[in-house]
């Protein structure tokens, strides 16, 4: 069903790389700006993460021995350093997530550069390498920032739910590895409803968000993809939904034939693949318009 | 319980007709215009349909031997000819679905009129024969819609949950086959959770997405009747959704009795019977109303 | 678990009487007016409710030997007679439900009681005696509809969450007995999702709505309350959830101990126990407020 | 997965503490204000707490030897007497949740600290003790909320999703206990729809949201946790939903090893745990912040 899917090492069926976006309370701020101040639930609702939810999936994931990538606002950094300690300690792979979690298309592209240069250096300063892959916050991408990011030096993206396999994305002067993420793998929609968030959603079973979760991956494992879900500390960080996620590892592991791996060394897997002329991945121009199609 | 199911072919039992409207990012464009540019994350999840999903499920119901109906908006025929030429190997009828996935409630009866023209010239130009049957794009019929499909030939519509067998409509100078669609059969429903769209739904786990297809079948099968499954390649052609139809397919066959068509090949089905006085299916007379019921 | 449940005819131990709103196309031109006509797919999405639902489900609860009252606004009854025909023909009560499925509480209090006359009018005229209860289109009760009711002779009104058994609604000029419906069994809830009806939801399989319905019933059986199901023929009326109706009254069946009802023989029970002095339902004192408890 | 898990009483592995929000139709005067005399079926659908829902649970709990904690603003306590004494009846604690449900973020700090004195004051006055918890209406708090609750002597609040432990809020001038409630636990979610609360959701079979329910139990009791359910009379109280909880409480006393309490009771375990230096909660500085993040 996949066409052209990537051999992954060691002849494993499929690849997977769990992603976690560490946001904390930035998206309480960057959505209510001094509004913030008067949401004192909210800001619990998130602050959740740092506290609680971010170190326990580090140690579950660090006792389970699978490897995570965490997406972190440069402002989550440089507020919760603990929580990202036990992300480092986890061996964890630090991504970029924005600086206050801003919402990339409604910045300008000089506005939009600063954010990437300012996040890039507290995560530098803080972890000691710059992060070498982007998740855009609210997955809201600008027509600019993959631009931005190829300019930027950065060796991937994960924001598209463009593919079931590596793409490349290349604007010309340069490209990226695009890891993309499927559409259904998303703890927000499972569990969360809450105004502050404008977001009100039937709240799942843990049972039944793991549902969704493993049918997915089986998919994916039968047909050799790159499995990435997408989730949030303060919401699977929780005591039931995060028993769900270890049950989600059990099943990966008793089925077998799993490449866990961070999304670095996918992107770089890929980029080995491609220099050795052993798969080459679609390539996607971008941007993928210049023009409106309609006006 | 279905008062007057028409004799199907071979004495099957029942009537389905597995129906996917391309849309690709069409829908991005016409409902954002140019501001489709600055979501490259909505483009890109709908162009996984002609370069991901498409082709999927065009070889999914080729190996199965099972024939399928394809809705596809003009622009989606030129922009991505190869999706349109793997559904063509596959057998495929292709169906008119606007040009731009335009609204039409929201057009003049001239703009509709030349969309319909525009639409239906794009498709005998790459297919080598004008479509038959039509969709409304959004299921956003305006009053004038069936007028125009009369005027311009077409032999059948499928866009309304008026009946759960084929009816007729008729505006006294000409008629059609309506070819209705089950109310609950919808794969965004299930799937889709997007603000690009506004579209915020529960995911479900694509065994719960299936039994709500199979439960629908089960009744259309025990009474006789047409059904008609209305998808999207971008959302039920990834990997775990695309299985679910492949069981449900299994499913159906192992059930039997069932008269697997292009939604053109019951429209003329109907025609047949209807000329040799078989079976009459109930007409209604369009528009339904002249004038305001409520000023 | 109910503080003081009537005595049910024949030692039954709960009552239950099905309801279904026989709307057709009325809740489009009320909540459209002449923009009704733009909307083809909502009318014919509802007047799949007299031309197949409404007979289709009275000739389900006839062979099934069960009562239905079916609630009709005027134009309905007057548009679509055949329909009504069926109802009867199957031994329904017919109810009031407004003329046009107009929101009371929007109207003037001398529109309302217009309203009132108008649908009685009609529904006298057709059936040949004039309804004995009202269900609020809506649920949208104004502050004057009991008093309106009252002033006109009504016996009962079904529109409220208010009990799980009859309650007495007293206005100290007469009264009217409350037969009250559950907060949770509601069809569109289950099955409907369209934008012209303002109202978006997951649809369910109807395995998952006869859960719903069916652990409801269960719950009344076992305390002795009256269980009201609230339905729609173009929603309820469809192949696969009319089996699960059918479903659910085999369970009923199966469990025995159920004094199947209309509604108008609920009231009429209940008002012979209170006249022999066997059971004394609860009275509520209407209006409940008189002024606005905050400003 | 719990980090520092409190002590229970007699080696109990978890603390569970039922609590209710008893709004009565206070929700609908405080969202519509004069407007709520034109929604008598709003009013009806909450007035069933009172008359219904309200007693139906204080027995149950009272017959399963369960505590309870009931959150009940001051104009329910006075206009609905017989409900509070059902629940005193039941040995429950009775807990300040607002005058007339006010949003506490809406009002100004006078407005706000008025409340909280015209709240206590009621229930001091009917109850015959000040209540000692707050859970804020609509869990809106304010960002004076904490400062005020530590002025009146509050000894705890029952409104954050910020563990799954007991925490503590100092802001210099004193404290409160914090007893978090789950994110996921909330009977509006699974079970209301209705416009008249501008809350249109998918309703649960009771079995699905029991299993909501319960797996976040199970998982709470596994790690240790202090597990605070959030319900409504008007919801829960209802018959089949009124059965998923005592099946919810048979499950935990099946299980064994629960510490049932009232918040109160668990407020005042943690203090002497405290005192006695047995244990020490995570301390939070409230406010959160004293400036914008982002202007």
């Amino acid at each position: 069903m996949i066409a052209n899917p990537p051999p992954w090492p060691n002849g494993a069926r499929c690849a997977v790389a769990f992603s976690f976006d560490v946001d904390a309370d930035s998206v309480v701020h960057a959505a209510h700006r001094a509004g913030a101040l008067d949401l004192p639930q909210a800001l619990a609702h998130m602050r959740y993460d740092p506290f609680v939810g971010t170190p326990r999936l580090a140690d579950l994931f660090a006792r389970a021995g699978v490897p995570l990538t965490a997406f972190v606002p440069g402002w989550v950094v440089e507020t919760y350093p603990a929580a990202v300690e036990s992300l480092l300690n986890a061996g964890a792979e630090i991504g970029h997530h924005g600086h206050f979690h801003e919402w990339p298309s409604r910045q300008t592209v000089d506005e939009e550069r600063a954010t990437l240069q300012r996040g890039s250096e507290v995560i530098e300063r803080f972890c000691g390498a710059k992060p070498r892959g982007y998740r855009a916050p609210y997955y809201g991408l600008s027509r600019a920032t993959f631009d931005l990011l190829i300019e930027q030096g950065f060796t991937y993206d994960s924001s598209l739910f463009a593919d079931d396999i590596p793409i490349r994305l290349d604007n010309g002067r340069g490209s990226l590895v695009e890891l993309p993420v499927p559409a259904s793998v998303d703890d927000y929609n499972q569990y969360v409803s809450a105004r502050a968030f404008d977001y009100l959603m039937k709240i799942s079973a843990p049972s039944q968000a793991l549902a969704v979760f493993r049918e997915e991956f089986d998919a994916f494992w039968e047909f050799g993809g790159l499995f990435v879900p997408v989730w949030h500390p303060a919401v699977s960080g929780r005591p039931a939904q995060a028993l769900a996620i270890r049950a989600l590892i059990e099943h990966m592991q008793a089925k077998g034939g799993v490449w866990f791996a961070t999304l670095e060394q996918v992107a770089d897997h890929v980029r080995t693949l491609e220099a050795n002329g052993l798969w080459i991945p679609r390539k996607e121009r971008i941007p993928f318009y210049f023009e409106p199609i309609i006006d």
